[in-house]
């Protein structure tokens, strides 16, 4: 990095252009999230939300929303909504992955019970489509159930694909653009129809959100490996551990010798993973360049969401969603 | 039963008369639950679809519609709608209540697992909003999409409220209005509006749907202490396990003796339970004629369903409607 490089990371820049609209999308959140009769719901919720995050997902309607030149307020309702899917998710994923520890603090699952964690998730889901009914345009509607289907169709993919070997980079494509780019899409177009977008401006911002979720998805799934240096980390392998077939693994099993077929059929296919096991599969993502490919993949997909900019207005939401672009890949470069 | 007693029960006079309506609802069911991508989906959706089970809330829908002479095609959409959101419940409810039978089969989490049960219950989720933004009406949307919040509201109430001596009747309407009677209201006024209806016939349809889930509900809950009669039967007991603070159970606690409240404590409240507490506990619900106060709630809430059918056109559809109220309760008549 330069000397004249800007001091705010691109997703802090534009968490501070769109401080006011954040700051309403807060509070309606906040009023929402309450049900007046069920406090384990708002202790939940509470939990989840006030977790903190980046907040990317609804920040990504509001600037689509701005980019366009909408004044409000509508765009401040689906950003709400496109958190509350987000949140939704997480705590039905938390279950799902059996985890116990999500940005540093215990999962719900873990501080109340699953139980809680489906039912409260369930009613952030129904939440959520009250409140996009409430700007009135079913375009809006169908962009967002439809996104809402296709998230709880990738992560049931994913939960087959898991352990099977035979799973290749199309399918992995199809898991991680639904578990998280479907909803990066379906924020940017969101944004921009409730704006009055052209359709070449809401095609334009659903491909870059779509494009920038994948870039996303690979740069974790990257990360869950130590990165392209392949470095262990407190974070590295998840992945390894739950079995789950990333573009990483696919990349090594697709180049395997017979010897390294039976390690990965064993520890992947089979579970039976023993110490030593994540050093041995970190040595062979290396020996095939498997790290590189998935990095490669991923910068690929970053330039793909800041081409797609190209149709829109310029002016200063453009360039920070292009930084976003060059962000999320940031730490894999 | 006299001779003059229609060979045909209410529900399968419904499905009679509803047959040519239904079929398209499940021709459109079948349709919409399959994902291309996800085998796993179609193979928990259809399991538990095809389950069976008398497709009552569905058949409300249409009733409603056909009661106020809409000709369609909506009320289809709509009534899929509803079994979607239906399904997707049970779902969850059987991952939440950790069943392992539902209708004298084996549950979706029992065959695959709590995952599969999660995920695809949230796939059907939000494909019941996909269709319900067809017919183009907000205002349905609305309904349903305020139904969802409230039957998740009145799941996690039941949930805090379990094992809890304190709840009483008001908090185990609030539930039970929830979980249960907030759909079969939704999906009467859904149909109701859909048809072009009156504010007066909607509420009037609401009110119907929300006496008789109501009523339907309190049936359930009495049944699992044998009915009236609290005879021991297969189906007895489940709520006294999980430890549920349902009617009967509230009016024993509510008239309770000092030694009978340590009972209740031990058992709901605290879970320590032996052989010989259901029998009991049936015991105290009989000498204090908690389950003959249930029976009568019921079939006020029954009434109430068939009186409210008065503000609606009169016919065939108005008749068999209010016959469903009698028959939801005749079980304990």
């Amino acid at each position: 990095m330069g000397l004249d490089e800007p001091a705010l990371k691109p997703h802090e820049r534009l968490a501070a252009l769109l401080a006011f609209d954040m700051a309403a999308v807060d509070a309606l959140i906040r009023e929402r999230m309450i049900s007046a009769h069920a406090p384990r719901i708002a202790d939940v919720a509470t939990h989840i939300v006030g977790a903190g995050g980046k907040r990317l997902r609804p920040m990504l309607t509001l600037a689509a929303a701005r980019l366009l030149g909408y004044p409000g307020p509508h765009h401040v309702h689906l950003a709400a909504t496109v958190e509350f899917i987000h949140t939704a998710t997480l705590l039905h994923d938390d279950v799902v992955d059996e985890s116990r520890q999500r940005r540093g603090r215990p999962t719900a699952n873990l501080l109340w019970d699953n139980k809680s964690s489906v039912l409260v998730g369930d009613y952030l889901f129904a939440r959520s489509f009250q409140l996009m009914v409430e700007p009135g345009s079913l375009r809006v509607l169908s962009i967002l159930s439809e996104a809402a289907a296709t998230i709880a169709e990738g992560e049931v993919l994913q939960l087959t694909a898991a352990q099977n070997l035979a799973t290749d980079a199309a399918v992995y494509l199809r898991v991680i653009r639904g578990k998280t780019a479907a909803l990066f899409a379906a924020a940017c177009e969101a944004g921009a129809v409730v704006a009055g977008a052209t359709d070449a401006q809401a095609e334009a911002l659903r491909v870059y959100g779509d494009a920038l979720g994948v870039s996303f998805q690979m740069v974790d799934d990257l990360l869950d490996y130590g990165g392209d240096a392949g470095a262990i980390g407190k974070d590295t392998g998840d992945d390894f551990r739950e079995r789950k077939m990333t573009l990483p693994v696919i990349r090594a099993v697709a180049a395997a010798s017979c010897e390294e077929r039976a390690f990965w059929a064993r520890t992947i296919g089979g579970g039976q993973q023993q110490p030593g096991d994540l050093e041995q599969a970190m040595a062979l993502l290396e020996r095939h360049g498997a790290l590189a490919a998935t990095r490669a993949e991923a910068l690929a997909w970053a330039a793909r969401a800041r081409d797609a900019l190209a149709a829109l207005p310029p002016g200063e939401f453009r360039e920070v969603l292009a930084g976003l672009a060059d962000y999320v890949v940031e730490r894999i470069s």
